[in-house]
């Protein structure tokens, strides 16, 4: 296109300088054996079952299907999240509760276009998902970090920040945490700082935005209360979404939370709400199919997570540490003190395998000794031969001892 | 909920104070006979075309179209959106110059998000858009009106703002507008308004957002050129949606315009793109059914905007002017000088007939002796029916002359 002399940038606002982090790419375009991208099998996506049930939505509701559905989205897929809440949560809650967005990242977006201003105090996990780190910084969040260890966040280091704040006269307006199979750490934070957490919220008078988008994806041990379950105070938010459960492709997920809380996510979107045939096919799917769908789901996951595990354990026990998590995609490895980082990515790159480097996840540059590496996506007999080759530029890239 | 004593709304942002306004809601609950929602007709909505298009995608492109899809969208729909510019507009644009989006309302949300930061000046005509008076202000913008008569924006008004606001140091950063089938006015941009607005935006280097999401949609008269075809300098950015030529329910519009552009848009989104399944059911409707469809539609329509134009030179003549449209979803009505707007939203409430009174689409309150009538969704049969019942309430609601 030809152009007339303008300076587009110098129009721009703070917010469209970031520009879109690499984790946003389509997967699988540059290495043969991708571990970077948090991507659910395409093996697993139940095709001719979408097929039928899309069919009976529009053949049956195709008016409503097909027409503006409302900013909150579909009650019939509102109500039946609830349902899975009830269950789950044991709170009573119904459809007035939920809120359709466009995964859980639109959801976290809408939340802090709702709550939080340009300089406003934000906390955050460090390690915390790379996307939620960008949408918080594009609303001009100013991020304080908590750490994550193997119990998940750790409230003691809450409790500090949190009186560092006070007495900058500072207090923060929202926490988000990802409490079950941190993404990338693969941890889950324990039932007892669960409720400090809750408690230090209602005490301090912040939003938790509790995102839950692998929850349901548990392969050992009896699930805790989630931080929703636990509050009364209505300021726990809860984030899901179909992705990881059913399809990402099909852009569908939620928030559920306190009605006055849902509304403000509600009042800040101008998209005219979600697809109604997408959430209506959601809805037929979540019936019958979606309880047995999960289940198979949670034992394809495990297989691929053990599998990786085990070639770790092979190939590359000398050179990395991590902990098992106990559901998600992810596990987040700790390199040797003898391992270079900067090495390490281009042997890798060579062995045509990829992952993410851990610094994506931090706010400060911190993490040059974390990858993190998925194991949803590949197919499971590719795991061993993407973790030999892992082993091998480790190998590579390590000081010789 | 039980719920601890805390003031949720203190936390809450200016944006998320608004709230959603009436025109948000699903339609038809209220009345009998709505003209009231700018709906597509659910008669036009081609069901098993596209459930033919969506089992034919996921059958050949699965895993594909339920994975994530990347921030910019399908690039085939991107592409069969560019080619169609390129007949339109006769701009050498490809699928790198658009991004999808969850209809044409959101890509103006993400356009704000990029280039409104709090306290901008932002021109927008008066009348306009409700959803995008509500987005605008949702990120600050500090509105200045332009007039709209039956040409379309006054050029001369949008002049005198101009200087007016250089007197005060002020300089617009983005103007809104609606050329085609004005929503709510119902009028057409003449061409040679159209080459002075972009010379001026040239000239004063505001980026100029043209909603077309009704452009394809014409009843009479011959096409005239976009602001998107007759610049350029890269400053004009078009929006369309297949809400009105397919389906509202799909949720899919875009932004086509200077990659620079573009690419601001796509930074600001946190909801990881559209879905990938919805874009390529659509890509595939696009390859041979949509041309005709869209045919079918102008026929459809057509008939309706007639049959309403007929009837209110039956039913409402002494009580009304209006400009017929030549294309698009409305007839927006001036209320002669003895009719009382209160009196008539009583009226019409006991004859259960709905419009969109006149000030939801003015910024200050404007437009007490105005209504909005959209002849596009309530059935063909009815519109005689509702409009006589509108003639009954005028009636009753004006001065004995």
């Amino acid at each position: 296109m030809a152009k007339a002399s303008v300076d587009i940038r110098s129009l721009m606002t703070g917010a469209a300088g970031a520009g879109p982090s690499s984790w946003a790419a389509a997967p699988g375009r540059q290495v043969a054996i991708s571990f970077g991208g948090g991507l659910p099998d395409p093996a697993t996506f139940p095709i001719e079952e979408l097929i039928a049930d899309v069919a009976t939505v529009l053949r049956r509701d195709g008016d409503a299907a097909l027409q503006y559905g409302g900013l909150v989205g579909y009650d019939g897929l509102r109500e039946s999240i609830a349902e899975r809440s009830r269950r789950a949560d044991g709170r009573a809650v119904d459809g007035g509760n939920v809120v359709l967005t466009s995964g859980s990242a639109h959801a976290l977006s809408l939340t802090c276009f709702a709550f939080v201003s340009a300089g406003d105090t934000v906390l955050i996990e460090a390690p915390t998902f790379a996307g939620s780190l960008r949408a918080i910084r594009s609303y001009g969040g100013r991020l304080v970090t908590v750490s994550v260890d193997e119990r998940g966040m750790s409230v003691d280091d809450l409790e500090e920040k949190l009186a560092a704040l006070k007495a900058e006269g500072r207090r923060p307006k929202l926490l988000y945490t990802i409490p079950n199979f941190h993404n990338p750490a693969g941890v889950t934070m324990s039932l007892e700082r669960r409720r400090r957490l809750v408690r230090l919220a209602q005490e301090w008078q912040f939003l938790v935005v509790e995102d839950d988008a692998y929850g349901d994806l548990r392969y050992d041990g009896e699930p805790l209360p989630s931080l929703f379950a636990l509050d009364d105070s209505g300021l726990v938010l809860k984030l899901g979404s179909f992705s990881k459960i059913l399809a990402a492709g099909l852009r569908m997920g939620w928030a559920i939370g306190d009605p006055e809380v849902v509304g403000a996510l509600t009042s800040v979107r101008h998209d005219m709400g979600v697809s109604p045939m997408v959430a209506r096919t959601i809805a037929e799917f979540s019936k019958v199919r979606l309880e047995p769908h999960i289940q198979r789901l949670i034992a394809h996951y495990r297989g691929k997570r053990d599998r990786m595990v085990a070639a770790l354990g092979e190939h590359c026990a000398p050179w990395v540490r991590f902990t098992t998590p106990e559901g998600g995609f992810f596990l987040w490895l700790e390199l040797a003190p003898g391992v270079d980082p900067d090495a390490l990515a281009q042997a890798t790159a060579g062995e045509d395998v990829g992952y993410v480097p851990g610094p994506a996840f931090f706010a400060d540059g911190d993490g040059r000794r974390n990858l993190r590496l998925a194991f949803s996506f590949v197919p499971s007999d590719d795991i061993e031969r993407g973790i030999a080759g892992l082993g091998r530029a480790l190998s590579r890239s390590a000081r010789p001892t």
